[in-house]
């Protein structure tokens, strides 16, 4: 097997690209592909200030190399969310990697303020992702404002775009829909663009590159993902790919070009409040975010509550 | 096991509806189920006279059943295609059944005329399924405008339906999404509607049907099938249904009730001419149908010719 950009003995074969690749090519393949994405979508600039969401493994560990070496201006932001040796772990590895390039990393760790995410599934019952979610959406946005950045760039891989699609798909979730896309404009002054810069690059790529460059990531999943419906999409869609190779590309990338626009409608009006918790933008007068922190000091104080005694004893 | 209906032992369990039924009770769940199907989307009514396009196979045949069962007027229109023994047994099938029951019966067979279909896909080298599609459409439109019958309706089931949602969906074919409907109002006044009773039945259910019912249809399927990516679709949703009950009929009726509305669109003025082959309605001057024809004269025109005599012999 020869690499088909220099002909030299080839280290991957990407059949959904019908190539082979050495090291070097692949890596400039790798790279070339992601700043394609970013050009082509417009997601940022050389006059950018990117916050790039860092969890500590191999898809947006990947992404900010790429874009630092493209020599674009990066704030690497790792949220730490206090899920036990899992976080502890990612955590390391991502200030290693920061501290080794000589890039730029700010943390918040949920675990200082004592509310990491099990404490909250804990307290509330919630599923563990939901609230992960509800999380994350707030300390990226309140990050890219506290640092001063005007986009967010989080290492969603094509895997993961191609499974929500399919999930979205197959329940016909159209409002989810009109938001699956790789630029996500803001619907508020406070918000800023978000960008999957490598929603066209399959998690085999990812690996690879990450591997290739001596990228040191963390390698377990989440304890808590393993969203079972999840898993099997990915799985359907692996049943798929390898079947007739480049159907997840397709997949992914003919829905941005011809699919969503059915889906598209008129947004304006959200996030139009402004949430009396954290000053953030907000549909009610608290958002997501504050009304599940709320829930959760409530549910905690009703349990450190001493125990009613028995009106008969 | 017991039946969700009359807690007498159950036969068959369906986890699509987390129901389990005795044979009696399965019978009549299946038929109030086409009935709602015909209803709900108003396919046809008591005044319809519908054309039942039977190919031999369980789901045509139990559509048929059905329909004659319910007190609806049926005519039964069997097209032999001529794909050696494998149509001849489906004839000898669609006959038999229809004598049992005195039920109103056309054949057309295309080997009469020296025009089966495999003789189309040699002559053209075209694939078959695509050629065979060309047909039934024509002869389906030409019987129903024959037959003074005001509507077609066809077999495809649930599993039919989901493969061909999934295939359309990962290309995101547009123009096919907005047509797949389990109703299709004509565009042209020689055209009838198109309907689909069973687009909510699986292929378990319409199987299971027949067999309670003693229905004795063709088993085999056509050796020209096997279309690799249907199969792929319909294994991969299997595994999506094994591992969540109901997952097709979900894809399948949310497209209908919120996807579908997305792709839909003005058709109005396509087939505004009349094909000056047959005399149907068409785009061009030939309809597609008419242009095959055209096509597979011309080539085996050509090679009846004998071979010119080389000018240097």
């Amino acid at each position: 097997m020869k690499c088909t950009r220099c002909r030299e003995p080839a280290e991957v074969k990407l059949r959904a690209h019908n190539s082979a690749f050495c090291r070097s090519c692949f890596v400039f393949f790798f790279q070339r592909r992601v700043a394609r994405a970013v050009e082509h979508e417009k997601m940022f600039d050389r006059a950018s200030r990117i916050l790039v969401a860092v969890s500590g493994g191999k898809d947006s560990l990947a992404l900010w190399e790429v874009l630092a070496e493209e020599g674009y201006t990066t704030v690497g932001f790792h949220l730490a969310l206090g899920i036990g040796g899992y976080s502890s772990r990612s955590r390391e590895r991502t200030e290693a990697f920061a501290a080794k390039r000589g890039l730029d990393l700010r943390v918040h760790a949920l675990a200082d303020e004592g509310l990491g995410i099990p404490d909250i599934v804990s307290a509330t019952r919630r599923p563990a992702c939901s609230a992960c979610g509800t999380f994350k959406r707030h300390y990226f946005d309140a990050a890219a404002l506290e640092f001063g950045c005007d986009v967010i760039a989080t290492g969603h891989n094509l895997d993961d775009e191609a499974a929500r699609l399919l999930g979205n798909v197959l329940h016909w979730q159209t409002d989810h829909l009109a938001r699956q896309k790789p630029v996500m404009q803001p619907r508020h002054e406070k918000f800023v663009r978000k960008v999957k810069p490598l929603y066209l690059t399959s998690e085999l790529e990812t690996a690879t590159y990450s591997f290739m460059r001596g990228i040191d990531y963390v390698v377990e999943e989440c304890p808590n993902a393993a969203g079972a419906s999840q898993l099997t999409y990915k799985a359907v869609l692996d049943r798929l790919e390898d079947t007739s190779p480049g159907t997840k590309v397709g997949f992914v990338r003919d829905f941005v070009v011809r699919g969503s626009a059915a889906f598209a409608r008129d947004e304006e009006g959200d996030s139009a409040r402004t949430c009396e918790g954290c000053g953030m933008p907000s549909f009610g007068a608290l958002c997501s975010f504050c009304s599940l922190r709320a829930e959760v000091d409530r549910k905690l104080a009703a349990r450190a509550k001493p125990a009613p005694t028995p009106s008969n004893a």
